[in-house]
């Protein structure tokens, strides 16, 4: 069976991956095997290491599922029923982050500033010396809402010289956006396999200090996202708890050979990097306005302004462009109407120019349809 | 690419799938395009049906994960706090059902029997009688531990006639063993896609009626296992709250239509009974005696007594087996010492008498070893 290709994926995960990645979901493994626990050990370590974690302070727990299960997971296990949060949104992942501490019953609180906007550090160091009930801040790295990059580094300096924790959703900016949680000092950190890893979904990641997690053993009310029962479980005998996702396991070891094989993080930012100046560059030719200020925009995902024109109705443009071959995805800002183009996955410029031309020759069309 | 193979998984899943259902995960779907929307679509309804569901009365809610996350989505999500559950226990994961009861905070109250013991409708029928206060019930219907099949038929005349609501994780049987939700008149079931419906793992679902579900809205305390949540959202555009794992669903959108070619879940439970059939017939000859009475044993996994003899030691055993190309699995029995043989998967009694060949030239190997 050779399997009909589909469109190119210009979405924020999950995103086109290589034929290689994919041929390597075409065998089954035992998932107590000693080579498939020799396999994932291998992705376990490799993910830790690209957070900047290390062997002797950090562990990095696989949690099955979407990212959302990580982030539950990360806030569940990682805080004390005691420890008030407080939680900086820019978007609909930072309100996630509150919606699921308002389920669990863990105190916080939400510092939310437009969707436009990054969060201040300064802001941040006031109100955390303003307030010493404050145990820890959470936000999130790349808000794929948007696709504003928040300062990472800069928040994590002021949390750190507070003395307090950070908490940290890097779904989005993972594997391509350098972060380092040594030197940063940050406590955990939430990942995913299908966005900038480039491997297949179906598996999330949290890279924490052991410390800090094993101090807070019990403290999750969920057995199937408790990462500390499952961190004690991969120290013991090297097993998984519960069923893992073999394949989509062996895909993301092959994606952290290519992610090696390309040249690292770096490399790989400086290819999305290109694919989003390209593509903005491109579709600023064509008419379309960026909902971001360019210092803000991250290379994963752009949100245009969806035009105020006749011709443009979202569901049409998005079937003329699938048609064509691409997927674009839908906008997801609350104040602002916009579409989405990402820039991530097994794609290049080229890639991104021949979206270019698609999207040029339909907004011909749709205007000519008009005419018509 | 060629994927080397890797051994028959003669495991209780992820077990060995065929090259078809893998080819499926050969391309990249875009996770909100119509084209997914409606691949997804067509799995969760033929799901639901194989449950004995019908789109009246029934949803089928997919969970992200292993199967462990929907049986957690569905004590979280189909009991309110203070609907107190009996459970039914006669091994391991009917003990994980009270740890993840436990964890939740949910009144519940455990039965529990020896693992080679069915769990009894008539005993079933008195307890009930005696406590009204007793809201629910949960069993597991296929206990992987030992391999053993409970009555679920009768146990759900039993809970049906005494007005209660009956849980079922059906994570082994799913797919050959007969169930109806329908006639049975069960309220939840718990199922997986890489187990009996011959799928590869990251995928479960809860099949349930959906007016209980809808009545329960708001008691997950966790927003990822919410199934209430995650089936409304359904039930609105169709989508999946959360990044679904696409390619474990394309995979087993392509198992689902080999099961119907197969004949369904009568011709797989043909199949899979002649596996077992051989494999106990066989495995006799060689020595190797069930930890199971016969009337009791599914046709899903074989749990047999550890010889007590000086050439076996069980990874010994498991590392010959595997360099003939057989992964067995390892025993999971409290009181007994066994190993566990699966018989389900891609595999017909001709794999199982190759099995039984590497398994008698693995034992005169090892107990010759012994004289040497
Ligand atoms: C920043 C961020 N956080 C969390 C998530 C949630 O991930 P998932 O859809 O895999 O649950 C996403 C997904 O796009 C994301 O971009
Ligand atoms: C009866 C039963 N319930 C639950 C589970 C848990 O499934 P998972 O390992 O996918 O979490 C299993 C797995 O073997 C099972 O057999």
């Amino acid at each position: 069976m050779t399997a009909s290709k589909g469109p190119v994926l210009l979405t924020p995960g999950p995103l086109t991956t290589s034929d290689r990645v994919k041929a390597a979901m075409l065998r089954d493994w035992g998932s107590r095997d000693p080579a498939f626990t020799r396999l994932a050990g291998e992705v376990l370590t490799r993910v830790r290491a690209l957070a900047g974690g290390t062997a002797e302070e950090h562990v990095c727990v696989p949690v099955q599922g979407s990212g959302t299960f990580a982030v539950e997971a990360m806030l569940g296990s990682m805080l004390r029923p005691d420890e008030r949060l407080l939680l900086l949104v820019n978007g609909a992942y930072g309100r996630r982050m509150a919606e699921i501490c308002r389920r669990l019953g863990r105190p916080f609180e939400a510092v939310e500033v437009a969707e436009t906007e990054a969060h201040d550090p300064a802001a941040l160091a006031e109100r955390l010396a303003a307030d010493p009930g404050i145990a820890a801040v959470a936000i999130v790295h790349c808000e794929t809402t948007s696709g504003l990059l928040n300062p990472l580094e800069e928040i994590a300096a002021v949390v750190r010289a507070a003395g307090r924790r950070l908490l940290v959703d890097a779904m989005s900016s993972f594997g391509a956006i350098a972060v380092d949680i040594s030197g940063w000092g940050i406590s955990a950190l939430a990942a995913s396999s299908n966005k900038c890893l480039q491997g297949v979904p179906g598996l999330a990641f949290v890279v924490c200090r052991s410390d800090e997690l094993a101090a807070r053993r019990g403290v999750s009310v969920s057995l199937a996202l408790d990462l500390e029962d499952q961190a004690r479980a991969l120290a013991g005998d090297g097993q998984w708890r519960f069923t893992p996702p073999t394949h989509v396991v062996a895909a993301l070891h092959e994606a952290l050979q290519e992610l090696e094989e390309e040249g690292g993080p770096a490399a790989r930012l400086a290819r999305y990097t290109a694919n989003r100046d390209t593509l903005i560059a491109g579709m600023a030719r064509l008419g379309f306005v960026p909902a971001l200020d360019p210092a803000l925009q991250a290379p994963v995902i752009v949100s245009f302004l969806e035009p105020q024109e006749d011709w443009y109705d979202f569901s049409t443009f998005y079937d003329a462009l699938e048609s064509r071959g691409f997927a674009i995805y839908a906008g997801k800002m609350k104040a602002l109407g916009t579409f989405r183009v990402g820039t991530i996955g097994a794609i290049d410029s080229l890639v991104i120019e021949r979206f270019l031309a698609a999207a040029e020759a339909v907004v011909t069309e749709l205007k000519q349809k008009l005419i018509r």
